[in-house]
């Protein structure tokens, strides 16, 4: 009972943060998306290919919070695209919390003179926690990747039902396995009638351009 | 301050519990292991072929103690094979902790008058929060699947230092990646340099004999 009332307040309190932080959002102008998945979904290749389809696009000043358990090494290859990256190490915390981005986003504005248009959030790889954790951000992104179960947004339909947007990642293996994309679609649907779903490869580039048209109309507030 | 005090006591809770079910694992002659991955790394696929390998076997009762956050999909897939199979849903909880296991396990025990050689629990699907609750089992068996990234150790290190042996899964689709198994196994090892490594393939049994030897010495105690 004590447990679940620390929880609780453990919740409000990142979600006055999490205000703070869409009031920061609005103000700098940026478009926020907070990409969630299990570890190994391929977050960070599609992270990756994502930054660099938009890079060279007019008027969509990009910057990324790279979350991870433990190491840099996903915000020094993301880096390397010359795209702006904080990274958060959370030293063994299953979720980033607002009060981690705000942070982020406070050193990436100090470091930043032109502003942002489009701030892309990659959460700790996990299915569970960070579906209920509110960091300010315009959309939750969850990814699945083809080589998981069709039933994922069955079972763990928290994160399915809180984002607005689904990528079907490395549908390029897609010959190789057993997968069913539509039986995942229906799945994901039956959680969330309402979700935005984009198949995508980050290897070939399949689907990629939809997904980078999408961002940019929400980054451009068309 | 407050928060750390009271995740000190859950844990606390929950190592007094793990220990009972140490003593009632070692009363009923079980070898229990804990699989644990990331949603997706094909834990229940591994576990069905398992079941179907040692089955026949003389002299090894097999049980399996099954959790997720939602749904009795894999539970019920996985008492098909014959094998009795207890469901745990978490109802939103990242991980199983050892009271869940315990009911679990007694009624198992109460459904059963001959006993178990080999209990096998898989945990929810998550590379964090598994890796710190105890749940009495004799080791935790990690998973990475040959779609993921070869570093996933060194940004989840608490579970590859905590677990006894790694399964390296789905390797029939190595032709089709570009993965590197023996950087996945020096980053595994950098970690934990005692951890036992199996690569197998669920689907093609590729590597199975190796895993199923292995669980067959435990569970007769040779």
């Amino acid at each position: 009972m004590k447990d679940v009332v620390v929880e609780r307040k453990v919740m409000a309190r990142n979600e006055s943060v999490a205000d703070l932080n869409r009031a920061l959002f609005r103000e700098m102008g940026a478009y926020t998306v907070n990409l969630i998945s299990s570890p190994g979904a391929g977050k960070t290749s599609l992270l990756e290919a994502t930054l660099r389809q938009l890079q060279d696009e007019e008027g969509v000043r990009l910057a990324v919070v790279e979350g991870d358990v433990q190491t840099e090494n996903d915000a020094e290859r993301l880096a390397a695209t010359g795209v702006p990256v904080e990274a958060i190490v959370t030293g063994g915390a299953c979720h980033l919390d607002a009060a981690m981005v705000r942070r982020a986003t406070q050193a990436l504005c100090a470091r930043l003179s032109g502003g942002i248009d489009l701030l892309i959030v990659e959460n700790v790889g996990n299915l569970v926690c960070p579906a209920s954790y509110d960091l300010g951000e315009d959309e939750k992104v969850s990814l699945v990747s083809v080589t998981e179960g069709e039933d994922k947004p069955l079972k763990y339909p928290a994160l399915f039902h809180n984002a607005a947007t689904l990528l079907v990642t490395k549908t390029d293996l897609l010959p190789y396995l057993e997968f069913d994309v539509e039986l995942l679609i229906r799945n994901a649907r039956s959680v969330n009638p309402r979700l935005r779903i984009f198949p995508v490869s980050a290897r070939t580039g399949e689907g990629m351009g939809a997904w980078r048209d999408y961002l940019l109309q929400r980054a451009r507030r068309v």
